[in-house]
């Protein structure tokens, strides 16, 4: 296997090269101080419809306004929570023109993962044309097995096609592809767009080891990717431990993502476990399957008039919504009396990481 | 469940009405004679790309043709076959514009399935502002269970957003949806649209046979819907035997299953099965999976220049490609010397199915 | 649907009835009092291994008297943490025989799901045999769907050809099953040994509402199931609040569980949801995939001398057994200086059951 | 993962070694003359059952003297087509008892296919001890990616325990692993007791033809395993062009395949193709989904007296009933008037073979 990978480097030439001939298109700067791009917490953004399920690009482009307030590192758009499998591709045109117009200063990087090859590097293509910071990628579910070869080319692809970082989703829990951790350090190794890690292959915690491990025994010019984790961050504490960079996820609070990371950047990584395990019952409650929950959150918050979900997936049940209620109610309002959803937690959190 | 169905049915206010309102947008006249508008054969047709995956637009048209010329009674695009999964929504659009240009008086009916049902409904509004004929509609694979009365929404919500007729595809093994016989009697029975089911739940035989039985214990005028069998017509000769108004499928001879439905249509069964049994061994290669096999023939065929499949799909092998060949001498060459396949062979056929 | 599993319902002449005909084989008596048999905490036992993959009896009946003197209310062996898709029948008949042995008169449930419905009878009588109080059942995978119908007739089966009480599992993830909250209202109605549903349907919360909801209307004799949640407690809290009966699941710290359970018992809801806060980072990490984790607990308590899992499922990593040891470490010696793990923790949790 | 399985080879001590030390336990001799022992056709047994769904052993020992009767080289029982996974132990025990009684000098192989590695070597060393001739073996279907290094130790684990011939099953559709050419390859050359591939990996003709190329670029000392196809000889005609060493499949007229086979022995790849072309459609028909069809024929035949399916699986329908018989007076009673269904019709193929 490991043979062949190499063989198809061979071929399709790819190398390790700086993104510098190709940046003309990036609206961000790249990094000069040797830190990561890809850290600190990155919202994956829920997509908000009205009533009949039509965008709701103002309630979308308040949420996007209201994690930079928040201090996000970036944002991502057209993820799987943002139902992205839901929409057409003039929508997504739409909520990136959105995203990247209401963003200011903050990277915006878009979920375009798609059935073929050549129509994930076209959404990419999109994405780059509308301004966005990178582009998030992910093998999709096939009847037939793809080898570590053919990830590795779909990956290439779309670094050949597209000149934005590229971060890499693994998710094998949805599309049914399991990639171990020595592919993902091969394609970080010869595929320079591929900047960050989307880890979502649970157990999450020995897979981040894994990764450092490996990233560690390279030459010490080797560029090595970050890692986001994603899963609601229901392994927040333990991903922390084993060295994640931040957070990419759609838990709707990211101000408490923010401050279990400025924990762990502060070196304090017990005092991160002590952040996520106070807010853990939010967490949990947040990640259960179906995004009319974290919709609930949205609208509790301010951001949006309606939690609609598009069709056949289920609206939040009231069951749902009452118990989120009375845990936000525990988790927030009993701890932080007056506390006030609509605006950032920020401060709050601020105070709490210090701590 | 029958119960929540019927509710529902009210609450959406379907009912079985003339689709005579709606109709200004059709480009073909109803039938008055009391046939069916699906019946005989309709090619499912493949997506021609050139060799760096960009549509080949030309050898679209010039197989949409052929199979007029061969005596189609429609052609379907955008479905499984033509890798509609891999395909840009604008490129769907160019793919319908093309169809409708090419196809003359043949309808083209448009395979709109989408993960979301407001999607579905917007790409069932392309295919009708394009021109087409009728819209191929199926439920897709979800997280969670479909309800018999989401399921029924689904096809409700594309008859209130779209005027053509549906073509109802009930393929199981791709959607992990089953929809059993009782539901699709309802369906029909409510929703005017829903004119033709594309059956490929196997086995396809009693499924039919259960369908017909329904159907004739209806009031009289109840409006039967038509039953087109799919799956390569790998059950063609059982499935006719069982009473199919035809097929729509990717089959790459339509004139073969155009001579079998053309016996049925005589009452002759037992002719059917024996000009199915005399084409089975192509028909069994042929519906082997992968759609690379398909455009060998269509190669051959002389209708496009390209057998190109999208990644990450795999080529066709060389073994099968002459395996193929070889199969082709055994099937056509040898009864037929001197047969032309790039020439429709329907002329052949026709002896075939009078003899 | 309703109509079928009706003229089902009176073919196998199923009825409600007590089980006085059929009880000389068991073990336990009939509660009097009106309270249910099934609440509480029953842990579901993991079957130890020598490194060989031989299996551990001893280790085995070490944890079942080790959950009797934490005060568990049964336990349940042979259930998919028992990696029962990996035993023999014969080994099967030495763990029920091994269990009943060394549980004196703590209830042992056994779990008897096979593909066949016949299997599966026969796996029950087998359980009866051997002494069981009970039998856990679950429809298994099929590559067909299952009607309604047939999943009544195949817990028809079981009661039919087992005097047992049934726990019928509702665990759609690893079974492809759906079970809407109608059907198990049916199946309660109709079947008198069904006498506890063990859900582990995401989202567990509105399911139990939904099943409480529908008891409730029914007529004041109708006897109520029990109902258990699993998925090793990860939504706990909520189900509490839900109103579930108690816990069947492989939780290795059953008397966090049982503190939980007593709190909403007493009453005391919001007791019980901090309680599960305060373990949550501990019931989050041993919910990860993989059975290696739990098995480490039972290795840390003293139960058994080898964390060996059968192959080919992988062993517990050096990664995650630290961060198991260093979670037990803030969850358990932290708050609690002194705490011996291989000693039941109940007097300390009853404690704070009370607090 | 080259690199890991060699290491892993080297672990295990796994040798290319006759099996000379361990053939004690053997019924067959092993072949002198160079032949393989494993080819021509290899009958799949069904399992009868009798109305209430008992082992109708009887007709079980029937069914294996029939084949044998009609010169199968070999019969293969409690496969997928025999509900193995609907049997218990004790019944799997009964069965391979009484294939071994039945069969004289006929060798029996035991499908011992089990989630637990162990288990499957369990039910291996109980084939042994029974009697049988050979183990099929195939990797179960995991929640998790099984490792190409896994897999070699899945087979080499059963070859260390067991001193049965083993053949590999390799059906992906059920299994859902994928095994490339080359990990089979190396897993023949480094597994003395895997001594047949039963290759049922869609497309089947292009994996043989890339199996043959491999073995053929291998020293000449390779000891190059038989590869037997299954699916119902779906392929047949096409299988025999690449060089398949024979079929072991569940079609109920082996006499069909061993005329087929036959012609292909002979060298006369044109006659195995038509006379896989004129029974094709019996072909087809059977291999449809659902074991009834198979019970039914073996009915016709005066095999078994009852075509019960063990539930939940549903039973034969009564329109496919009915079509089988109309299909087997077009391919039997019609060329054939007078034929006796069950007696063999070795004979009539013979005739056949040699026309």
């Amino acid at each position: 296997m490991r043979g062949s990978m190499r063989a198809l480097a061979k071929l399709t030439r790819v190398r390790r090269r700086t993104l510098a001939g190709t940046s003309s298109s990036h609206r961000f700067q790249s990094n000069t101080s040797g830190s990561k791009s890809f850290q600190g917490v990155w919202p994956i953004v829920a997509t908000p419809f009205h009533d009949d399920e039509a965008l709701d690009l103002e309630g979308f482009a308040k949420s996007i306004r209201f994690f930079r307030e928040c201090g996000a590192s970036g944002a991502t758009v057209c993820g799987v929570l943002g139902e992205s499998n839901r929409l057409t591709d003039a929508e997504r045109a739409q909520l990136v023109e959105t995203a990247v117009g209401a963003a200011g200063a903050m990277p915006i990087c878009v979920g375009v993962s798609h059935a073929g090859t050549r129509a994930t590097v076209d959404l990419a293509q999109m994405a780059q044309d509308l301004g966005a910071h990178s582009v998030m990628v992910t093998p999709t579910k096939e009847a037939f097995p793809q080898s570590d070869a053919q990830l590795f080319d779909y990956f290439a692809a779309v670094q050949d096609g597209c000149a934005l970082p590229i971060v890499l989703q693994d998710h094998p829990a949805s599309t049914g592809v399991f990639m171990g951790a020595e592919l993902l350090v091969q394609i970080c190794a010869h595929l320079a767009s591929v900047q960050c890690i989307k880890l979502e292959a649970v157990p999450t915690p020995p897979k981040i080891a894994a990764l450092r491990k490996a990233w560690a025994a390279q030459p010490p010019a080797f560029p090595e990717c970050s890692i986001l984790t994603g899963l609601g961050a229901l392994y927040g504490g333990f991903d922390v431990e084993q060295g994640t960079d931040g957070f990419m996820t759609g838990f709707a609070f990211p101000e408490v993502l923010m401050a279990i990371d400025g924990a762990a950047r502060a070196g304090n990584v017990e005092r991160a476990h002590a952040i996520y395990a106070q807010f853990l019952p939010l967490l949990v409650f947040e990640q259960q399957p179906g995004v009319g929950i974290r919709k609930e959150v949205y609208r509790l918050r301010g951001l949006i008039e309606c939690g609609r979900v598009r069709r056949p997936a289920p609206q939040v049940s009231t069951v749902a919504a009452a118990a989120l209620a009375a845990q936000i109610e525990r988790s927030l309002y009993d701890p932080f009396p007056g506390v006030d959803l609509t605006k950032p937690l920020t401060p709050l959190f601020e105070r709490l990481s210090r701590s």
